[in-house]
């Protein structure tokens, strides 16, 4: 039986663990790709460092192969595979969906009610080989470079959120600089939207904010009255539309309490714990619609993030900061916990 | 100069003043209407009660003519009016927008950054005449008596709730059994949803939720616990929609959680002070749309209200539980401070 | 082999023929259904009668069991069949989609750009078992009779075609009273609205059409003026939303002509031929919204019409005029041809 | 009384006549605008040539004063105006709603049923002077010059077609390369369209398409196959967007007939007469949703307009073509007739 190279969740506790382990075999619906490149994600941060959001939720599956981010070939499928063929470059839709809850019946999948994530229920894509159900197989313009497209789901967040609304004409407050903020940031500049102001209390993050397309950058230091800077780049109308990328309170508070009445929030951003909202004020009377965010649209979100991909109008490769092989992927962890560069890529 | 009787509010304390004043003059682009029936609002309460929310809000208007719920005759028109003629039958819609700003320009006004609220910022309907903009008169069917006429504008409230979204087949929640509260039970049932569960913790409040068509109600005694009664009504899927017409923290926080992923959250209710709200759970990982409700669309709202008023699918008659003669006001907040019945009509 | 008897149009001319077939058998993502109850639908006539769009659309398929309407029995489920169960009582969503294509990712299978019907590109209905993909099939609440709930689909097609839009508060005219506008029209009033204008050119249906809630019937013979009809009966403004369920230029042309600017048409009628419109006047200069309303949506349209049976707000049992055993087939065609009565249902 | 210079439609057949008039005087609610810049529409040259169009629909106005797109200062303001002021800078909105329809009070001004267009109804723009309604009167950025700005109204109309429905990431056709359709052309690509295809039989005005921004030109003249063109600029999948902005009845065909099934048709081009569309095939069976487009929305269409030109993502300048002195107005119309240049801008 054939080994590969993988990554493994092992002990509760900070780490990781290579090791070699059996190249999977697809079932009858599922494809075995060959892993190009794969990338690491928060949330990969989060298992890696065993926090008590990582034990909460992966306590019992531990032992198993983390990572979901990843662009590889397809070299062989299972018999009832349909749309995707051996020799494609795929990405992974990472929301195993049951199909047949009713979210999933009613074009919700990435909500689905018995959802299985890649890479956190299941072994996932810090490996040379995984296996994926044909569903979640989206097939890559060839013309992309594995180290690129593997990018492609951090993007894809951005698109989900960003396109809950309408974008063209107007002035959008995006919070949070990581990843998929930088890449809100350049869409909404690519569909139009008139101003952009960018949020983030690292100077370094903020700087990647103004390369990706910010016109105005707030730097959210103690004492910088954030709320002010927003209003006064809106000409004290507010803005129109609010993209919570960062997962801070005071970012959600602010945000939207920078909303012109009638203004769109949109909110991605995962928070520690619950925490205090002033619904009347900043809700109710100012007629605000709300949105959580959640995964990517399957699979109207990777259309639109293959048409931005496709037409060049997001460049993603300046979102890769740092490539490593795959078996240094312990350095890929370090860059991250430095909260050096953006997004990080290993390849086997 | 001819005199009316008016109930004002002169002293900052609890209470009210009747007394003579001179009938207003209407100005080019309003109305003189002459009150038939005016009805008390939470809002008036509010006012009558002198609390916390009244002073910060009204303080500097006092001495003032309050009341905003009205339904009356047109008897003069200044020059500039349109639509709206001597002899018509009116109400109000309190909502005096600016017609400038750019929530008046696109359609929002009911958002208007720069909005007078009749019987909170000018003088209001308690009284046997007021002046209104045209633009704020709605002109009634005159099938509708007055005394009915004047409860619109909560089933306006109600309309707006209810309508921000889909409703034919759904499952709804309906928090908060008041006149804004059982209208929207009885609007969603009008409408074609499934299913309606009516929540509070006043017996008969929700017994009135009951008579205007609840399919399930939950009594939110202590110790009670609402979401397990809500799951249970909904075979574990949760509520399509949920409406928060109680302006209660717990309210709000059981409303979202019982929703299905992708549920859609109204919220009309006002909420004494800012409140933990569980934003990433709740909201973020299962889709959740939310939206403020403020006002009444206008006129979206009051055409949908109409047409159910003229079709005879809601009987408005039976939220009328009280009617007193304006000099009897006293009465009518007498029955409101215990909360008894639902709404309180004033007739002249 | 076990046997069973089933209808086939076997030539290429007028008529059907009954003969004993294999009960086929299911493969790995399909179910066996012991069929309950099946009924005629308006294309089954098209293929009974062997008309010009049977002959260009099944003329390659013959020898083949038609027929599409179904209520049965699960008695046997293929391996990787996943929602449903050998005893669960199921309908026929009657597009069999590709799964893979952009509408089949996007929420859209219904116009799945690969789809194929059942019982006009496979074998169907007319049938003791058929076989069906387990994503084709809805399990129905079982205390709905089997020959209520094959009638189901054309309820669907009405589902489809009304909540294309606004309902609640509305005047909407619906042309055609087949089985689908009857059920339109019920389920229009069962939503809230307004006032629902009917329009037939036959006595018959149109007492149907009464019968099923319209407010208002205009009989559409030479020299009536369907359109005055119309105008007068929504006091000159025009309807709010126009239903196109007559598949006849004229009441294409006289529905749109009587919508309100701004109003909305949904069109499922199937028209012989290409036709004149006044595209300037009627759509353009009154800012028309109409869509091409085809099938029904997987599966938000079957949830809706569950929840409709389900609450009792449609009364699908008045819509079956007929029932016969499936050996008398003929005579339902019988039926169907003398345009009496609206659905004809079949019992094995 | 103060003369000013003004062009007249004055007798019932081709041509114009130049003439002193009086300064009107504005009434309470409108400001008086001194005429900086004002250009010719199609619509302006119907009316030169008193084609059947005009004679039908202006006939009973003349004398008048004719023409409508604008950028000029007001001078003076009537005292019950707000939120425009002397010295402003202002371009027309040329519907004249009544404010108190149906329409009017629903956010649909633009389709008012009483509406008056500004030089078709009421003395217009080709003059040194006009007089507006306030709520006409949009305040230009005075960063703009005014021969620039007096274009905003036909980028408008584009603006509205465009924004009808998503851009971002679409596939687009645009049918006619007239001021409208070069508009159209840029602002999808300023909003994120992936790949835009403009469809014309003039090689002069596809040029311009091209300049615009377009990534796929059809020259459609006779002996083309545009369908054909289309479908293999989209891999055969058809487009997801259609704007017919041609007002041809090939065009509509086409455009329709190229769209992917679930596909969205905006029309604003004015066919010369009623003619044949295959409902059913084209729109019934493929679920196409398709829209009338007319004039602007009041005024969120305005305040996107705004947004694109302040942020400088549509250049303009470069669709006024032809600059002439008022009096020269002959020699604009001159350039028109050829279908020579753009846009044609007079200045008093």
């Amino acid at each position: 039986m054939e080994k590969m190279l993988s990554v493994w969740k092992t002990h509760p506790k900070e780490g990781l663990e290579l090791k070699d382990a059996p190249v999977p075999d697809p079932k009858d619906d599922e494809v075995l790709i060959q892993v190009k490149a794969t990338s690491i994600c928060g949330t990969d941060l989060h298992i890696y460092k065993w926090d008590e959001w990582a034990q909460k939720r992966i306590g019992k599956n531990i032992p198993y192969i983390f990572g979901h981010e990843v662009s590889g070939e397809v070299v062989k499928a299972g018999k009832s595979v349909k749309g995707v063929s051996v020799g494609d470059h795929v990405s992974a839709e990472t929301h195993i969906s049951c199909g047949y809850c009713y979210q999933c019946k009613t074009g919700n999948e990435h909500i689905c009610q018995n959802v299985k994530i890649l890479g956190v229920d299941t072994n996932g894509a810090f490996a040379e080989y995984l296996t994926l159900p044909y569903r979640n197989s989206w097939v890559n313009d060839k013309k992309i470079p594995h180290w690129v497209a593997t990018a492609q789901e951090p993007l894809g967040n951005a698109v989900h959120t960003v396109f809950d609304g309408e974008v063209a004409g107007k002035t959008i407050t995006v919070f949070g600089m990581g990843p998929i903020g930088v890449c809100a940031v350049a869409l909404c500049k690519a569909a139009g939207a008139e101003k952009v102001i960018a949020i983030d209390n690292h100077e370094g993050r903020l700087k990647f904010g103004k390369d990706f397309g910010a016109d105005v950058t707030v730097m959210a230091s103690d004492g910088v009255d954030v709320r002010k800077e927003i209003m006064d780049a809106t000409n004290g109308l507010g803005a129109d539309v609010f993209l919570e990328l960062a997962g801070a309170p005071k970012a959600f508070n602010d945000g939207i309490a920078t909303l012109r009445p009638g203004g769109r929030a949109s909110i991605l951003g995962v928070f520690p714990k619950p925490f205090e909202v002033d619904v009347t004020n900043d809700i109710v009377f100012r007629g605000i619609r709300l949105s959580g965010i959640n995964g990517r649209k399957m699979y109207d979100t990777w259309y639109k993030t293959q048409a931005f991909l496709r037409s060049g109008k997001i460049n993603l490769e300046k979102l890769v900061t740092h490539r490593f092989k795959l078996s240094e992927i312990e350095k890929g962890f370090d860059v991250l916990k430095r909260r050096e560069g953006m997004k990080v890529v290993l390849e086997p």
